[in-house]
């Protein structure tokens, strides 16, 4: 269907076309034959299309599969790579400072995300890396959570979760605020995740084992009694997916080099009372870091 | 991550808690030798997942793989379905309704995207169930073509292709618009993709094969001389996922039956000219349909 879209755009390519009731993979195949490929490697297939590339090989081909393999490649970014993920926290940055704006009594979590998501889409090359995350009050309290029609309360606490795609380049950020005057536990939760971040982002060298990232922050938050919601792992990495590699967790086995970027975001969720996390997308280079999103740092609206 | 969450919403559901370092496939084998069952039907899985949970079945188990499972069960949608999918189409009409309001020269196409998303968005439950196109003048000969920063000109033709997701449950709709006074072949294509449109409508039919309804509209638009432009299938399922079974394809093998949820959306694509589809997502009854998306079929703006 996008066949001349992409015989105009994909021009270091060779560019076929599949008919309706072709096979794809047979087709593959077919190249692969012809081009005498002795040896191919497939990052991901399912179990029939993996039936199905067998089914058109023969024995001069070495058919291998290896999830890692583009993965692994994905994990340091070019520079190219750089420049669009430093466009993408801009835009990520934009559409956070609108959620500061707009947050106030009497307006629905959807709300919110709409006027987020617009800040991102009118700009030309803005589009979503996810779908925002807008979650208040005791909604707050679990990670994922969102509830559009929810009216956003005076003392509530709110997650915000913004992720800006700019050339197919992900950014991933996330603030937390209190509407109104901040209670005493509340401060003390957000006090706690900030200064789990701020360890946690000072943690990241070229050459450090992920998990040991993951422990500085965990840690802090283990000291103040809030281990137990902690319930997720302190980052990953981001590229042209949001999730991506390096995964840094307790059970990591990646280590972070320069070149890699990530996010650092721990998170306290109180079932009942509510969440907190604070998250930014970060460049690790040889000898320092780059915070790809920063600032928006006042909790207070 | 999302346990309590999920403790909360999943009632009918046991919830089990996966932590870091476990494998899921794993655990799921556990419950299943727990539990004694004997034949497990997978719908899909990646070649490492299948090995996987192979690795942990054993002799007493029949594992098997079964692609359409699941997607032949959601082909036909309950009445609660079916809610769902009418208030998507009234989402998605609210956004081309704004489309239609909104397209003029000088607006760029990211902006245009910007606005509908945010008029769908602002409703508590809308979300977006693909990225909208909005592709202008030559442009809108690429059926999946967007170029944000491009200006709308006067003369223009502009395809917008907008779905809502309301409750998980998508909808699809797409609309020609011409900018200021339409041209002797801009109209033709026009009329001609209306008519497609038109009849591969009342061609479906409870207990009709697929390839028949592609057929009748494909017929009168190779009448007109254009059908070397629509190069793609005619609908296809809409429910969970914007793309779903049944395919309404020359090489289609399904039977339309009542309780399809399809879209019928023809489409001509003239290379440095500009192209025009029309799309709306219809039910299909027992003796008749139900156009879940309909109107705004002024397309001279």
């Amino acid at each position: 269907m996008n066949y001349a879209y992409l015989k105009q755009e994909g021009n270091d390519f060779t560019i076929m076309k599949i008919n309706p009731g072709e096979n794809i993979l047979k087709e593959i195949m077919k190249q692969v034959k012809k081009i005498q490929i002795k040896n191919l490697i497939v990052d991901s297939a399912s179990i029939e299309s993996w039936n199905t590339l067998t089914k058109f090989s023969n024995k001069n081909i070495k058919l291998e599969i290896d999830g890692n393999l583009i993965k692994n490649m994905r994990k340091i970014k070019t520079s190219e790579e750089i420049n669009h993920l430093r466009k993408a926290g801009e835009l990520t940055m934009r559409g956070m400072q609108v959620a500061s704006e707009v947050i106030s009594p009497g307006m629905k979590e959807a709300e919110i995300v709409a006027e987020i998501e617009y800040s991102i889409r009118k700009n030309d090359f803005g589009r979503i890396a996810f779908e925002t995350i807008v979650a208040s009050g005791k909604n707050s309290a679990f990670p994922h959570g969102s509830f559009p029609s929810k009216e956003i309360k005076k003392g509530d606490i709110v997650v915000v979760d913004v992720g800006a795609k700019y050339n197919h380049y992900c950014s991933d950020m996330s603030r937390t605020f209190v509407v109104g005057k901040t209670s005493i536990k509340q401060k003390k939760i957000i006090q706690t995740v900030q200064r789990a971040q701020k360890e946690g982002i000072q943690g990241l060298k070229d050459g450090v084992d992920a998990k040991y990232v993951d422990n500085v922050s965990r840690e802090i938050i283990n000291i103040e009694g809030y281990g137990d919601y902690f319930v997720h792992s302190l980052g990953h990495g981001v590229g042209l997916e949001v999730h991506e590699q390096p995964i840094i967790s307790s059970a990591s086995q990646d280590k972070l080099v320069s070149g890699n970027v990530v996010t650092v975001e721990p998170g306290i969720y109180i079932p009942d009372f509510g969440g907190v996390r604070i998250e930014d997308t970060i460049l690790i280079k040889k000898d320092s870091i780059e915070k790809l999103t920063t600032g928006i740092n006042n909790f207070e609206l």
